[in-house]
């Protein structure tokens, strides 16, 4: 019905007539748009749209259209990209000892909730091999100490490379990436198990629970070199009582953490975000 | 910053090059859109959008927009309407005995996030007088009686065009509308109290408590022949127990109602929503 | 820290001192309650109580501790139920083809956030045979008709017996029980993919998207013979909106499903619910 | 039904046979619980108890309740309060310029939902005087200054024993009481527009906005020196979204912040609230 489709995540400078100039690029050439959502930011003088539109019937061949648009785009001074929807993307999962959000994406992935190929798991314990092993899929065990940092994190990035990586997933990876790494390859969701920006750093459910909070979350967000700083793409909560522990509030925190985790890979997928400055807009 | 602006709600046959038109009739007269987005009903084949615009630096003048964009959407066989931001909406609140809906709406309004003038109040009662004489609103005590009820809704119709009132708000409202007077009058919103298409009838919050449901919920919907039927804008829960009264329920309920309400008046009066069947697209 | 420990729900008409009756009992044996919760419902002058204590230094030999508060209760024309914490309750899941509840059970079960034995899955379908045996759990293939539903449901309770089982989930099982079977076996949870009692019945995403509602829901309940009519244990409710298929409020509706029936069937394997009427207290 | 009841708050270090105990006395002398809720910390060794019982019938004339449940709970080194259904709590509003808060709690005491009596409201502006005129009670403009706010104090706390107030409740008070003040009376409810430990300190709004969250909480707690440190009663939390300006966080956040005030000061008069440590338990 909705056959395959082209999307255009775009920002810029705000100035008249950008809805209707990329409107008639896509028309020109004779695409249909199924989907425009657009967004001004006016403190920020910014404006941000997606647009989707059905490749069937649409005359640029394949190979020309980023070229084709780029030469439009040139004078709005804007940031880009387009993606089409039968190009499958490539995810790694990153784990350490906790299995709930990879069993969770891996079975998202298999029910066709969440469109990818996932042929890479990396973690810096063998924990979850049996996991990768049951599923097909490659586990590179990668540890980490203070001292190795730095040269596995290279080893990490050759395998992204190998691996033809679009997108990591810390899927409960307990280690820090350096700046240098996310510079490398900025395209990283984790899971951060609090509703950021409270208990940000480590033990988040011990410190809730002391601090006798009547509602937990989580985020999900993309990595920065800022710890627990960058752009939230996704978060929910759920209450607690008097009556939950610490461990509790863990168990009720991994059903947010899976949940939400999956909501942002799935926007992410679906090229629904746009982040700008430490933002996002999510055209859900 | 925004000033005023003009928001176009369409909705037609799907077909290529919409977006395109639409845009290119506000840029080609000096508009600077700051909000499209756009639904597509693949099963309904159904194509619409909201689109707003700054309306300093366009050309047409005021009186001439509509006509001149009528032109434009003639061959598109559309549904649509033009509304503009300084063009206050006059709203009618009808109650019964219940005080929480009509005093939070006043309250908004007179706080600002309601933008409307509210010159009239009617009911079946005479209890809500003095709210609507403390606020300075004209007050109308109509009974209703099985008898009398054609002839008193050509009173209240007759009120609705002399205080060229826009939009009906049955803010607790407990009489049931003719079909006739609907077709005269079709802009009213309805706050039910109860999770619609569950409980609808009387005594949603009675016949909660006997089903031992453990959420309750509020519904406000366009008011159609069909009652309790017509399309639905908002709704929102809430978490009951089984310590839980139906006093507690009704309780409870009072602040979904109050806020499920006045999102949706919130939406109407910003123009944000699209009826079509019995659906509605709500662009928030 | 809290050790073994002894779990009485009870509920009989209300009188003077019930309280104290029950908590002397376990005081003079030497028991510390450690939870105790108490409801009253007045139209139905019905005392509800649920009471756990540490069976450490608890004097009755644990043979005898079920006769012995037989002999207190009996002029308080009492119902009532005594759960050992060391007793592992024994469950079976019921599945058709979907496999999301089933695996969500499966891996909550083996992460330790439902303590129960899960040694048989019968299903109507073939389909996820696979999972049972990775999960080393025996499977039975029992094909329902028309004509054939007495007799296998013979077979069914002839298994329940077998493996010894206290409850059974319907994890999306897509077949009535008579009330023959509930008769027989009457501890049978059931998860109902709708926010009962909206769109009970069949096809309720289907038909939530054709009304329209913003929010959609999922209900566990007690099976009875009136079908998606039993006391109701657990509901949840997620946001959707305009741009949802059913395709979309399945899926959304997954997550419900399987967080919701989760809840349920730990709350029943914690002895924390109490049925009276055609209500559920949660002891929670 | 129902009829007058007293509700006992205890906690103490647990041991073997308190419920028995308590339980005997209220017996012993004709009560009839309706209410019990018992909760243990076990890393803090605690046991905590609210119970409710029918006054109907109690056999101890009500000037001696008091010192003959003293007498019983000397040995068990308790803190714990008697609370008499029939004693009508008072309150004082504190405010400063924002008029939400105070007019939802006037208006649930007006229609019933918080039982109490609200003789004072004392601001450090004279804005909301009207408010106070029009529902006739005593307003008293305290202004505070960095150099008068100890003899403003004083000033509060001679009003505070004038007009006998049991509770204050900040409603949106702009203002940081003493650490001495607190000493005094320590019966205080803040409402906190974030949700906390999220945000806390000076205009959260405008930092959630920021932050870019997408989701904006309250927060109800008891005022200790520590500010925005006290223990935390009730929370909850709206959605909010890239479309969102700080106005609408504003405006979304004020509907939280009454309601989540209203539910915290409805439990701490309801006696549902124990406080140990910097946690409460919450016996809703």
């Amino acid at each position: 019905m909705k056959g395959d489709t082209a999307t255009l995540l775009i920002s810029c400078p705000d100035q008249k007539g950008l809805v209707a100039k990329i409107a008639n690029f896509i028309y020109s050439n004779g695409g249909n748009i199924i989907h425009a959502d657009q967004h001004t930011d006016f403190s920020a003088g910014l404006f941000l749209l997606r647009v989707e539109w059905q490749l069937e019937g649409f005359h640029l061949p394949r190979s020309i259209i980023e070229s084709v648009f780029a030469a439009n785009a040139k004078p709005l001074q804007a940031e880009w990209s387009l993606h089409f929807s039968d190009t499958v993307p490539r995810v790694a999962i990153w784990v350490t000892k906790q299995d709930h959000c990879l069993l969770d994406l891996l079975w998202r992935q298999h029910a066709g909730e969440i469109r990818a190929e996932i042929p890479l798991i990396i973690s810096n314990h063998t924990d979850l091999y049996p996991i990768a092993n049951q599923f097909g899929i490659e586990f590179y065990h990668i540890p980490i100490t203070e001292e190795n940092k730095i040269q596995q994190e290279a080893r990490q990035l050759d395998l992204l490379r190998e691996y033809r990586i679009d997108l990591v997933v810390l899927a409960k990876y307990m280690q820090i990436l350096t700046p240098d790494f996310i510079n490398f390859f900025p395209n990283v969701i984790n899971i951060h198990h609090s509703f950021l920006p409270a208990f940000a750093g480590a033990n988040p459910y011990q410190r809730a629970h002391e601090r006798g909070v009547k509602i937990i979350g989580a985020t999900a967000h993309y990595i920065t070199a800022d710890l627990d700083e960058g752009p939230i793409i996704e978060q929910d909560v759920v209450r607690v009582s008097h009556r939950d522990t610490v461990a509790d509030l863990i168990r009720k925190g991994k059903d947010l953490e899976r949940i939400v985790l999956a909501r942002a890979v799935r926007l992410h997928l679906q090229n629904r975000i746009l982040v700008y400055g430490n933002r996002t807009v999510v055209f859900a």
